[in-house]
This record gives structure tokens, C-alpha cells and sequence, in this order.
């Protein structure tokens, strides 16, 4: 049986353009069944201009669309018709096996708790993102789906992240990793000490606490943090990547080999893009929820479109939210974490 | 009169070679005393080594050393001793005006707190950092002074931070925001929210929540956060910033081309470090603390070192503790913020 995996053809920067041509790169590459969800006649508009075949997708019809500026919760509850909605109702309906969106992060984040419920045993989703590192890549999580998240949730994201960086990336027994301010057993807030005591003992591979300093040196597999801290944590390197890029032209501008020298690593730059560009690696994957959602970055191009749609058939292929269930409930069960967690 | 300041000669990455080279640089350029604080015998060999004269510094022995890996408050309560409890003291007894270091953070933001106790009306200090933005320079604070700092620490930080900044940029009313993961006011936890509240009955020039992705864009003069949040947000930008540095050599190393454009760049690149580095501003005034203290990078070098001993001076200047003391009243003594405060 084919996998179907609805896009929400709106959300993000260069919606629909570049969600279209992303789902028509990846039904190039793909067997699967792609469903497009939101309005009718720009998605036919859309894939005639890609001069495409009509009948490669379906379609599902869904007027609404739930704008980047729009409150979640109560876009969630007014805007029924729009593609987020509906198309996470396909994903409860089972008419769909996977959802991909690049839009209002808050609003697909809302509509797949409210909607699709929890995998029994998680009590928070989290977003993971997917980051190079100078090893490998690495996983982040959370980055904002939940802030103020308390110790039972912290450990949960270090199951969901262990059996994702698994099973996506082939590497038994991942390394986890706890975000803090030092990597001393002494340093950081009581509440992060007291994860620390937890996550110690599970039997997830945890290496202890890991510095920001360390985040992109490819210290840890799987680096665990609150949705406050994760989400600034990512929008600071972009912001950072942003001023160094601009002050260097800036810098160049001025000086004649400058500029000649630019023009000669233009070729690597746009290499160095791809690399280090977490945007294209290809969508964060909102885990805990009962369903395989994946959520693209605002920026998503078509290429990063092509990608989310490729995880999330990688995800139902491992049958990633069977694989997380089982493995939360035996390391709850542990007695001592227990008693920890409950004292 | 001339000012007096005290130099921690140990601490940092290239302590004592360049935190000495750094102060006879200073010395060339100011008139003030430069009191260099450390083991005597290292400090005379450092000065004949750079052929300097041993009479234009006054030197204190403090044999003793705080290593980067002590942890801090038990590091000041044993190391009486050391050149930051020395300095720390020094300055207590008003025998030198101000004291830099690039030590052991913890430990001089400890003995700074035990020793000079705070400035009246301050509760915590706070560490503030200079960084370079696509406009103006920004101050951030805290950056880990005190992690799970409650709201009125942030208040109190907004404060000093927009005296500190009107005193050293001379500009009037600086622009104060409050680190958020989004701009509405309804995103961010609730303690956050509550201190917006704070911060909007203040007279200060509050513009509202800033996100992280706007940190290095310049869109305010100083931005408000918590130490734990601080710090992970500067140092994964210097994570970051190592991770695009080394995989841009490493893409253009098969390319000739390249290689010969990252040649004709260097001297941009170098332009840019500079730039960029936020270590090159001249070290973080520990704010709210009863003394001027200056706190260097552990990447410090004498460039760094020179700009933090004047930063010193010019916190002198202008008389900032004072200043600080008249406005944390003003502030403070609002009766709409003192309700809230104490509701």
C-alpha cells in the first residue's frame, strides 16, 4: 500500500509557488500518494504553471487559510475550512498518513494536540529540528511547541528524540545531551539539575549537560531543552548568520580583491548555504502528537519542501509513533524515576 | 586626581602574556594609574619581557591563582589570596577605583556580590555584554549573572541598562526590550508577560518584546533577559559563528578558485572579526554591584584587554553608580509598579 501525505499548499514565505514545486520534485522521486490541501483552483492553477499532470495528485478542496499573523488557539477553533484544519482532521480521519505544513507553527501545533490527541504516555509535544553540526547532524528539541515545560516533559523529548535519531538516522543508542549554562554537575537552575538526576537514570545514552559553546560542534546526537530556550537558541543563529553575511559585504564593498575574491567563493558560499542552512534539511518533526506531522520552516523553498515530505514517509516507514510508545512506557515504568517524578 | 585601576593579570586563554600586553597598551594611551594585580615575580618578568618600565605600574602580590574550573563561591571563601579576591578588595577599601578581569566569571561576579555588596536598591547584579549589531551597538543583559532571576531583577536590569547605555553611547532614553519568542503580546510564559507589565508602567523607553532573530538586526539599544536565557543565546551565536568559519574553508578547500577568493578576502575576514567579535568591545560591566567591575572574555587579548580597562574609565567618568542609585529609586518608587510588585 502507498503512504498519503497531505501538504498544506499555503504557510511559509513563498506559499503556494514553492510548496507546489516542491511536491512535484518530490512525486518525481516518490511513489507515494501526494494530497495538496487548500484552495481548489490555485492548486490546479499552480501545477498547470509547473506545467504538470493534473491527475499526479489529489486534491482536496479547503478554502481557509490561517495567516502567519493569526492568534493559534483561536485561529485553530474559528477557521475550520482552512488547509491547517482540515487537513490535520484527514490525518485523525486516517484518510491521510502524514501531514506536512510550513505555516503558522502555533496553529499546527494546536490543531495536531487538539485534534489528533497525544501518544499514550507523552504529555507535551515538541518540535525537533534537525541542525549540521561540524560531526554530524544533530537534533534539537524543543523548539517552541511547549514553554514552561517541567521535568517529565524534558525527559519525554529525550525518549522521542533518542527513538527519532534512530530510527532517521540508522545510529543505535543516540547520545542525549541537556542544555545548560555549564557542564559542571553544579552549574544551572535546581530545575535542570533535577533533570539531569533523571535523565541519569534512564537507559538513554546520556552524556550530561551540553553548552550552547557546543551546540554546532557536534558534541551529542540529541540536545534536549525548554521550548523557550530552544527556539531562541535557533533564531539567535540565524539572526547572528544574517549580521555576519551582511557585514562581511559590506566590508568587502570597499576593497577591489575584496570584491574580486567574493566573486571567486561565490560558488562556495552558496554551498556553505546549503550546508549550513538548517532550512533545508528538510522540515522539524512535531513529535508526541498521534500522527506524523511535520512542520516546514517559513522560509521553505521548494527544495525543503521535497525534503519534509521525504521524512515523513521515512517516519512512517519506521513506524516512528509505535517505536516512541513502547520505549516511553518501559523507561516510565522505571521504579526510581518514579518515585523521583512523583516525590 | 587620577583614576586607579586594578587588572587581574590570571584569567582568561592568554593570561598573564597578553592581559599584561593589553595594559602597557593601555598605559600608552591614558594618564590614569594601572594597578597590576597577581604573583610579583610573574608580573616584573611579563613587563621587562614586552621592554616596558616597571615603574609606570604599581604591583600588588596575590600569589594565589582561580582557576576557570573552580567552582566560584568556594573558590572565594578559600583563595583569600587570589588576584580576584585581592582586586575585589582593593576596591572595597577604596584603594584602587576600578577592577577588570578576565578571570573566572563566577568567582568575581561572587566576590564582587560578597564583598562590595549591591548598589542601594539593586537585588542582583547582572552581566551586560556590548555586541555589534547591523545598526548601533546593542548592551544585553543579563548574559549569567544570575539565572532564574524574577521580575523585578529585570526590571532593575532594564534600568541600569539603559543608564549604562545613555552614559557610555551618549544617547539619551535608549531603546529597552524585553527577549521574547515572539513580538504579540500574548506569546512568551507568564512571568514574561508580568514583566512586560512592569516595564510598560516604567519611564524608560520600553518598545515591547524583541525576538531573538532581531538581536544582531539592531532593532533596540538594549535588550532584557535572563542570565541562563543570556547566556545560551551569546554563546550559541559564537557556536555557530566557529561552525560557518570552518565549513566555509572546508567547502572552499576543493576548489580552487575558492581558495585563491578566500585569499583575496582575508583582509575583509579580518575586517569582519572585528567587527563581529563582541570580545574585541571591551569586556562586560558587572552591573548593580557597590564598585566599577569590568569582566573580560576568557578569549580576551591585549586589544581587548586595553578597551576593557578604558571602558573602566569611562564608567568613571561619569559617575554610573550613582546614577544607577538616583534612577532605581525614581523608578522603583512608582506607585503603580511597586503595587504590582508587591500584589
Amino acid at each position: 500500500m502507498k503512504y498519503r501525505v497531505g501538504v498544506d499548499i499555503w504557510g511559509g514565505d513563498f506559499a503556494p509557488q514553492e510548496i507546489i514545486k516542491g511536491s512535484i520534485l518530490a512525486k518525481k522521486e516518490i511513489e507515494e500518494e501526494i494530497v495538496l490541501i487548500g484552495a481548489n483552483e490555485e492548486i490546479k492553477r499552480q501545477i498547470v504553471l509547473n506545467k504538470f499532470k493534473l491527475e499526479e495528485f489529489k486534491i482536496i478542496d479547503a478554502p481557509q487559510k490561517i495567516e502567519m499573523a493569526d492568534s493559534p488557539v483561536s485561529a485553530v477553533r474559528k477557521k475550520k475550512d482552512s488547509s491547517i484544519v482540515v487537513g490535520v482532521n484527514l490525518l485523525k480521519e486516517k484518510k491521510i498518513d502524514a501531514f506536512v505544513s510550513c505555516g503558522n507553527t502555533g496553529a499546527v501545533v494546536s490543531a495536531s494536540t487538539l485534534i489528533l490527541g497525544m501518544i499514550e504516555g507523552i504529555e507535551r509535544p515538541g518540535i525537533g529540528i534537525i541542525i549540521p553540526t561540524q560531526k554530524d547532524l544533530s537534533l534539537v528539541i524543543d523548539v517552541g511547541a511547549n514553554i514552561g515545560s517541567r521535568p517529565l516533559h524534558l525527559l519525554q523529548y529525550g525518549i522521542m528524540a533518542s527513538v527519532y535519531y534512530s530510527l532517521v538516522f540508522n545510529k543505535e543508542n543516540p547520545t542525549i545531551g541537556l542544555l545548560n549554562i555549564g557542564e559542571e554537575e553544579s552549574k544551572g537552575p535546581e530545575s535542570v539539575k533535577y533533570v539531569h538526576k533523571i535523565f541519569s537514570l534512564s537507559s538513554l545514552n546520556f552524556i550530561g549537560y551540553i553548552e550552547a559553546k557546543d551546540i554546532f560542534s557536534g558534541r551529542c546526537n540529541c540536545i534536549i531543552c525548554d521550548g523557550f530556550i530552544g527556539n531562541i537558541a535557533l533564531k539567535v543563529s540565524e539572526s547572528f548568520a544574517e549580521f555576519m553575511r551582511k557585514s562581511l559585504l559590506e566590508t568587502v564593498k570597499k576593497d577591489t580583491l575584496g570584491k574580486l575574491g567574493i566573486f571567486l567563493i561565490k560558488r562556495s558560499f552558496k554551498k556553505l548555504k546549503r550546508i549550513t542552512d538548517y532550512t533545508e534539511y528538510g522540515g522539524a518533526p512535531l513529535l508526541g502528537v498521534n500522527g506524523i506531522v511535520i512542520i516546514g520552516h517559513g522560509r521553505s523553498n521548494a527544495y525543503a519542501v521535497k525534503n519534509a515530505i521525504k521524512v515523513a514517509i521515512q517516519e512512517l516507514n519506521r513506524d516512528l509513533n509505535v517505536q516512541i510508545k513502547r520505549r516511553v512506557n518501559e523507561i516510565c515504568q522505571n521504579s526510581r524515576i518514579r518515585q523521583i517524578l512523583t516525590s
